[in-house]
């Protein structure tokens, strides 16, 4: 675990050195101020703060992008400049040749300092730009242009540069290719009371760091994984002619003369809630809130007292958008989704992400193949586009984890009834709690429950010819536990009003819903927090770890 | 515009006459039940109500997707189906050769009724699965399998089938190929009774009907064109080296002791509000909204008194998930925000989704070239993929709309400085009130507005040279009016903290800004209204109609 965290303190750490600039930096105020408070906990309060960017912006533009007259006689009517993808660290070296194709380019780099090493004649100095996990080591002679700004100790880890060069064959076994430096420009300073220094933070201390935190080796690879498995998302479903759709997260009814305030209730359907589940320790209250109405929030409730204690994540409201697939076929909404139980654990936040498919003339068992198909999709899209992060994940986070995650991508997975997995359990004789989440799965591979008692779900569900289950499913992978959960959903008008009828629901109330079955069709659909995914994805044990700015009962400060 | 809301009635309107259902339907409760309640205003509470959906699902899977058995005994350890993708009508006849290439080939397609006109000999029914605009003309002999349900009058617009047959080249001039019909299947039936019939229906009414008029041509078109949008918004974003990450809506801090219940407040910072800019025209106060901490909603208030009476999309919430740029290079977020100004007007939503991209080494100049490549990029992504839609938006929403796009494609955009916009503003004479609005941007193509007068502006953005402008930028498009608003930000910490002081805000609120200046990067942003986008590639002119369910004062209902 030792490099998880890796930026470094610099070799000649001297932070009080005397600092120089080159001639195009403005500056027009002090460059030492005292600092009138501790910036974090810890840190003395009479220390002063010496972290600075004081590089104009004609020195960093977006690579050879033409630059544009700024004076205000040739203004008018000029033409916007030409966009230029930046060059980054992952285009020179992320290729197949490890970069040697590029020996001999000219090239600017810009990016942050992770570590610098003086050596008599040559100073390395390792940069990276989120790219990618991996640093370009840029070697620098005395003759460089801009060399002084190392001698003066600016060059520190945490700082921006920019350098300009030449790649040449290294002479290392760590990488193929390195920079030769002709010119560096440090862009903003930083100094050694920086908090993401080299030695090991714990991720405790990071959380609270949420600002600075993506600035270390994991947070780094855990931001490039989300990203890929939501872009994946969006490719599979577009892929598959779906349209994406926006779910409202306000919902409910007006609350006239509230004027710029959000009125807020909470509504638990107690009609929604049965107590007398057999197995007590499958029982789970989930409380799903989205916003509601106008200026409105209703957090409301839907009892999961299903199989593995999960929350329910699929509830009426969340149904409202899905009548779309009756008119576009198939759906996908992916958006925030909210959640106010006061719970603490490693698992839930009260902000996370959906994923929510609705596929039309379609059964529980479309709904469970593509279910799998977009596991398995959005899985070795990251396999093959992440090797980098997932190596770093494999080596430091969760041994095993590619290994673990080919098994899903390439193995059959299976189906089982919720009765037969009672049974299974039953014999396994383990602990109940949260079972299959310590268990691994299913032999180690994602296995699917199906067709719950009907008492257990929710009333939209569609009822199975025995008249005591439901259509419905949960997916459960190893380490997370459930991750997908999903049914098809009832379409029979006569068998929804009856099912209405008996849970004492007011049928007044679902007036939207049932004039949805004119033309109705079979359809099915599920539910995904993307949080579980990316913890699935990539190992890290606490849910808060996977998200930007993680949100739970007491901790929202960034 | 009279075939905007296309679904007809059909030409053998039959609604009272008796069913006859094949032998695999299962049906367990009467047919016709009594309506408790009137499901839309203006139909009688008497009515009957007789929509109902009672095909088994084993007729309707997702086409030739293998089948499971389901028996219980079967079940345990079974694999689960492989996914097929359905085949849409879209893939049918979208093709360059609109279909010809498919003649002799045998299929199955699933949608909904739009038409249909009996002949002596030949029944033509037209059906619609949401892939695309146009219908798939289907022919059938009285010798089809099935027929009977077209005699006994089930098959009525709204009704959902299953046809089977083989396609052949098309006798009329509207379509290259049709489907002669070997077997047809009513999997949910409508009648006469289904609120979006041929009629021509205002867009009023259907607002009322949110659950409903995604299957209109209109709000299906929209609907397409909005999933194009946002799809190629991330493939822009991806595939430029940007990072998509989840900015957080809950932002604030605890809200201990309130377990379940959302706590609520406003909070009008009026330390940014200025109320003495010289010309009162162009101000207006902006209210966005972000729900805060656990549990607790802060509609945060930030005056744009800026030059088309824009609201300030962007505020310093916002701001908190750009430090991710100081790691990951460039960064955008695409997600819901909210919006708690009480205004009823047709631009403005309480609940809409917004795009912020971020750059790292970035300044305005790139900031400019980014917003512009990316618009071109999207609405060349829609004018490419979306033909069918677009022309029937030009036929029957925004007369010249795909030329006023191609336009937006392949001219260059211009930039002026604001105050150079104001002498062309006061020379052009005209009305002050949303004046670009009106005007249709600048010489009918888009104009980027730059270097605001500070005091207008948050303290964010980057001083520039003059100590009397800003470097924000809006850029305005024909129709529209301001789509796109950004700036650099200020990276000069002392000239931060000095504009701090400044405006009499509290630094110690601001720590953890300040603390990005380790290593800080000039760097700049912008944030874009995705459903403005969405009225500007449509022509739509009521912001409501461009997002499934439009949440606005006294209007939350779906």
């Amino acid at each position: 675990m030792a490099a998880k965290f890796l930026p470094a303190t610099t070799l000649r750490l001297t932070p009080f050195s005397t600092l120089r600039f080159s001639s195009f930096f403005h500056i027009s105020k002090p460059l030492f101020r005292p600092l009138r408070r501790p910036f974090f906990e810890g840190f003395p309060a009479n220390a002063r703060r010496r972290c600075f960017c004081t590089a104009v912006s004609e020195s960093t533009g977006s690579g050879e992008g033409k630059k544009v007259d700024n004076s205000y006689e040739n203004r008018f009517g000029s033409k916007v400049g030409e966009f230029r993808r930046k060059l980054k660290i992952a285009e020179v070296k992320g290729g197949a040749d490890q970069g040697l194709g590029r020996v001999g380019q000219s090239l600017s780099i810009m990016g942050w300092v992770r570590t610098l090493r003086s050596q008599s004649s040559v100073t390395f100095i390792e940069i990276n730009d989120g790219s990618c996990l991996s640093n370009l080591q840029c070697v620098m002679n005395p003759d460089a242009e801009g060399y002084h700004q190392v001698e003066s100790g600016s060059v520190l880890t945490g700082a921006s540069i920019s350098v300009q060069g030449t790649i040449v064959a290294s002479q290392g076994t760590k990488q193929k290719v390195e920079l030769k430096v002709d010119k560096i420009i440090v862009v903003g300073k930083c100094d050694s009371s920086y908090p993401i220094q080299k030695k090991r933070v714990s991720r405790e201390f990071l959380r609270t760091k949420a600002h600075l935190r993506p600035r270390t080796n994991t947070f780094g690879a855990v931001a490039r994984v989300r990203n890929a498995l939501a872009y994946a998302t969006h490719k599979f479903f577009q892929e598959s002619g779906f349209v994406w759709v926006a779910s409202p997260i306000i919902t409910a009814s007006d609350c006239e003369g509230a004027g710029e305030q959000f009125c807020v209730t909470t509504l638990i359907p107690s009609s929604h809630e049965t107590t007398d589940s057999s197995i007590d320790a499958f029982q789970n209250k989930g409380r799903v809130g989205r916003l509601v109405s106008d200026f409105m929030v209703v957090l409301y409730s839907l009892t999961s007292q299903d199989f593995f204690g999960k929350p329910a994540l699929d509830s009426l409201w969340a149904t409202q958008w899905r009548n779309l697939c009756h008119r576009l076929s198939d759906v996908y909404t992916f958006g925030p989704t909210f959640r106010a139980e006061n719970s603490n654990t490693s698992r839930h936040l009260a902000e996370f992400w959906m994923i929510e498919p609705e596929l039309a003339f379609a059964d529980l068992n479309d709904d469970m193949a593509c279910a799998t198909a977009y596991l398995q999709y959005v899985v070795k899209y990251v396999l093959d586009n992440c090797k980098e992060d997932m190596e770093f994940f494999d080596t430091w986070i969760d041994k095993g984890i590619i290994h673990r995650l080919s098994e899903v991508v390439e193995k059959e997975f299976l189906q089982l009834g919720y009765t037969d997995a009672i049974e299974l359990l039953l014999k396994a004789n383990k602990k109940f709690e949260f079972p299959v989440h310590n268990r691994g799965g299913f032999r180690g591979r994602p296995v699917i429950i199906r067709d719950y008692p009907k008492e257990i779900k929710a009333f939209y569900m569609r009822e199975n010819d025995d008249g005591k289950t439901v259509a419905a499913m949960d997916m459960l992978v190893p380490r997370i536990g459930e991750l997908i959960g999903g049914s098809q959903r009832e379409e029979r008008l006569e068998v929804l009003e009856a099912r209405l009828d008996e849970l004492k629901l007011d049928k007044e109330s679902y007036w939207w819903y049932l004039d949805l079955r004119y033309g109705s069709v079979p359809h099915a659909g599920f539910g995904l927090g993307f949080e579980r995914l990316v913890q699935f994805a990539t190992g890290i044990d606490n849910i808060r770890d996977v998200i930007p700015f993680p949100r739970s009962p007491g901790s929202a400060d960034f």
